[in-house]
């Protein structure tokens, strides 16, 4: 693992990319790795763009890597939406459009999958964006779906979150209300072309005008046409315009320890549950337990397993 | 809590709400409490509802609890979905529909909120189960959305898997791709008065004589129109039928015991990382390390923790 993170760190893509399957895998090593790169990291600018299903989140972030690598830019994409062509999700064009970005050694696309980790899915998030950052990526987009849906609360995971709607105004407005309106830091009204568009965006700004003002900045909102492009360098501007004002005012200490805490709590928790659920599968009585009674009490069984691992000071 | 679960094993609505409540708001008394409870769960049949935002899940569930009510059968649900009418995301004419059954004692009504609970939403959505099923009700319905989009992974969660889709095929379609098709035991094709039911209908039963049997059970697709309760009746009959199928097979003792140990491994997680955190948040000396310094390795932090608190036996 060391030799891969030296390699990762003169920028050898293999070796990221071996990283990354560590992490993702939760591998016995990940945490290690995690640790030992942590000084490189807290560079990089990150980015979540979120919004229903359909709305163009995909091809939005296929023009934003273009702008990006236009200003000369190394980027990387985490994909935690399962509906994303990132994940492979989606149809075949979806997937073909996506690929051109895949033979430029300066774009990094990875993408999770939900199934079978608990309470994994925000953590290795979290892991992915540090690998990434030490690796020396500028900018990091994590597209993620819905509001509350995945449990990734993207906000703790990002420094700018761009929630994208498009008209036929019901689904997005529904969205807003069910959670996305308080989390956006810029608005995007995707496909501007279609009718409703400029309905959707006075109602947005209808809905700033009223919300109580939460800080000094005031959400934008963009119109964009995701398939040509339309829009985009304007979108890729609001968000540095965000990022610049996040670092003048800079977070308050209440919130940092919050984070850090809620950060630490997810670390731990991985840590304890990898190192117990490996001492309970080499538990052979236990292990009977679990296979022969009819339905073991497994509130007991876990006060039994705390009794036997956990120091009670 | 002693009191309180003796008054809701009796059958005291109020008493379930207090509950209900500890367990959601990870109270210190929850383990305990679910503990308690666990002989008397066991007991009821669970059904999952899923399907992309929009396709009328919440008013299919309206009338299931018509269907069950009509079958003098007590009726919980637990609406994970974030857009459900259930958890006050939605437009207020569907909130209002759905208060039609919040006179009658035998319905339960339970949403769950995502926000700030690292990994916690399956545990939540659990924990809620066993305690309306410890209460009596007969029948457990859960509201989930999309596809892996929402950590819950629901065919973890209940016996019988119902994925909604309904004619605009491009998205439902795109839904089971992304891993709705796997999960479902019923399809539903709701709206079946638009254009385009039959086809969706169709699609799916090529889908099912493409994929390679994974048992002997094959899914039924059931159309129905939610809004006026036809086909419910016929979807109610066909998750019976599941259900009796599920009790007839058994279950295979590798799945079970997989099953238990994912379950033991989310109540040892969320009980440990409870614990830890409080330790933590007493600690003054880490407590003051985590507001000072820059950007503290939290990795090597829970080393720490895990060296001062873990038994390394």
């Amino acid at each position: 693992v060391k030799d891969l993170i030296e390699k990762m760190l003169r920028g050898e893509r293999r070796a990221l990319a071996r990283l990354l399957s560590y992490v993702e895998e939760r591998d016995s090593r990940s945490h290690k790795l995690l640790e030992q790169i942590w000084p490189q990291t807290g560079r990089a600018i990150s980015i979540g763009v979120t919004g229903p299903a359909g709305v163009g989140k995909s091809t939005l972030i296929d023009q934003l890597i273009r702008v990006i690598r236009d200003n000369q830019k190394k980027v990387g994409i985490i994909a935690v939406d399962p509906t994303s062509p990132f994940t492979g999700g989606a149809v075949l064009g979806d997937r073909v459009r996506m690929q051109r970005h895949s033979g430029d050694p300066d774009v990094f696309i990875r993408s999770i999958g939900s199934r079978g980790k608990t309470g994994g899915i925000s953590f290795s998030t979290r892991a992915l964006m540090q690998l990434l950052d030490a690796f020396g990526t500028d900018v990091i987009l994590v597209e993620t779906v819905g509001a509350g849906q995945s449990e990734v609360n993207i906000v703790d995971l990002v420094d700018t979150t761009v929630v994208v709607l498009m008209p036929e105004a019901g689904d997005s407005i529904q969205a807003l209300k069910a959670g996305l309106f308080e989390i956006a830091d810029v608005f995007v009204v995707n496909k501007k072309d279609r009718d409703g568009a400029e309905r959707v965006a006075q109602d947005v700004e209808t809905m700033l005008s009223l919300a109580p003002g939460r800080s000094s900045w005031k959400p934008p909102i963009v119109l964009t046409e995701a398939t040509n492009g339309d829009g985009v360098g304007v979108l890729w501007k609001e968000i540095l315009r965000h990022h610049e004002d996040v670092v003048k005012q800079g977070i308050p200490k209440k919130e940092l320890l919050r984070r850090r805490l809620h950060e630490l709590s997810e670390i731990v928790g991985n840590r304890l549950s990898f190192i117990l659920m490996s001492k309970i599968e080499r538990d052979s009585r236990l292990m009977k337990k679990l296979e022969v009674v009819s339905r073991p009490n497994l509130y007991s069984v876990c006060d039994e397993l705390l009794k036997k691992y956990l120091k009670s000071k």
